[in-house]
C-alpha cells in the first residue's frame, strides 16, 4: 500500500511547535498498515522537522534559545543578507535539524517512543503556511481475532 | 518482505559507542534481502544515532568534547532544569544528530561505506537501557549461481 | 520496483555544492515511479548531504562560514589530529548535517520544495571522489489518459 498526500500546516510564530496530532489526523489511512513507515518532507528551506520531548513546553523554549545562540543573526560572516537578518540563520538551522523524518508504523499507529513528538521548527519571523509531503507505505493486514 | 523488531541496547556511559555489530546480530533475517533498507528509530529524546568513523576511538572521544562545548550545560539561557543539568543539553544534542537512521541493504548485508559504523550517542549521565525499533523491508531473492 | 546504484561524484573543493541535476541524471528509471522514495547514502565520514536553497550561491558560502566558526579546527579539545587539522572537524560536520537523505518521488520526479536542492557538503580540504549509494523503490504505473 502506498499513500502520498500534501498536508498544509497553518502559519505559526517563530519557535518550536508540536504537530503530531495534526499530522496523524490528516492521514487516517495509516490505521490500515500492520507494519510500515511514514516519510515526511517539509518542502521549505528555512523551517525544519524534529522529534523530541512532547511533554514540557520549556523544552521547546530552550531549543529556540540554544539555536539563537548557536546560529547568531548578528554574526559578521554572513554574506546572504538580502532577505532579512533571520533568513540565512534560518537556512542553517533548517539543515542542522533536517527537513524530513522517517517514522515507523506498527499495528496502524505511529510507533514513536513514549516521550517523542513531531516538532515543526519555524526559523523565520514570518514563515507563513508550511507544506509537508507525507508518503506512507507498508503492509496492510488484519490482526485476526485480537 | 517486512521485518519489525525491538532491540534493547544495554546501558552505556555518557559518550559515543559503536553498536553496528550488536544491531546486525539482532537482525539475521537481513541476510535474505537482495536489495532493501533498514530503518532504526531510537525511541528516546536524550540519546541519538549517528553514522561515523568506526576505526579510531579518538574520534568518538572528540565528538563528545565538541558537543559538550557546543551545547554547554551551564549556559544561562536554559529554562528546563528540573531533570538535571545534563537533561536539556541532551535533548538538543539528540535532535542535532537525530534519533533515526535509514541504511541501504545489498546482497543480504548493510551496505555502509568502508569506514562507517553506527554510533549510539548517549547524552545523559545515566541514560539506562535504550530501545531501538528496527524496521527492514525489501526484495528477497537468491543470487543463483554466483 | 527496486533500483540500487552507485553514483560517483567528481572531486570538489571544500564547501557546499549543488548536485541535484547530477543525481537525477544518473537515475533515469525514477521516471517510471508513480509514487515512491529515493534514499541516498554518502559512503563517507567526512562529507555530508543536505537539502537547502538552490538559488543563491551566497547561501552555500555562508553554510561553510557558519560551520567553520561552529566547529573550529584550532580548538584545544581535539585529540584525533593524525589526519590533519581539517579531519576531525569534518567528521563532526558530517554527522551534524547527516550522510543520508530520503526524498519523495511523485509522478516520476523528485518531489522537492520549490527552492530545495541537494547539497554535497565537502568538509575535507582534499576529499577526492565521493560515492553515493542510491536506492529507489515504489509503485510504477501509467497515468492513464493524462
Amino acid at each position: 500500500m502506498w499513500l502520498q498526500r500534501r498536508i498544509d500546516l497553518a502559519a505559526r510564530p517563530r519557535g518550536f511547535h508540536l504537530v503530531t496530532a495534526e499530522v496523524v489526523a490528516a492521514l487516517p489511512e495509516l490505521g490500515a498498515l500492520r507494519v510500515g513507515l511514514l516519510h515526511l518532507l517539509l518542502a521549505h528551506t528555512s523551517a525544519s522537522l524534529a522529534l523530541n520531548e512532547d511533554a514540557s513546553p520549556a523544552v521547546r523554549v530552550d531549543f529556540e534559545r540554544w539555536l539563537d545562540a548557536a546560529v547568531p543573526e548578528q554574526a559578521q560572516f554572513w554574506t546572504h543578507r538580502l532577505e532579512g537578518s533571520d533568513d540565512m540563520p534560518a537556512h542553517v538551522k533548517a539543515s542542522l535539524l533536517g527537513q524530513s523524518l522517517t517514522l515507523p508504523i506498527a499495528d496502524g499507529r505511529l510507533a514513536l517512543g513514549t516521550w517523542q513528538g513531531i516538532y515543526l521548527c519555524e526559523h523565520r519571523n514570518h514563515g507563513g503556511t508550511r507544506s509537508l509531503l507525507a508518503t506512507a507505505w507498508g503492509e496492510s493486514g488484519g490482526s485476526e481475532g485480537d
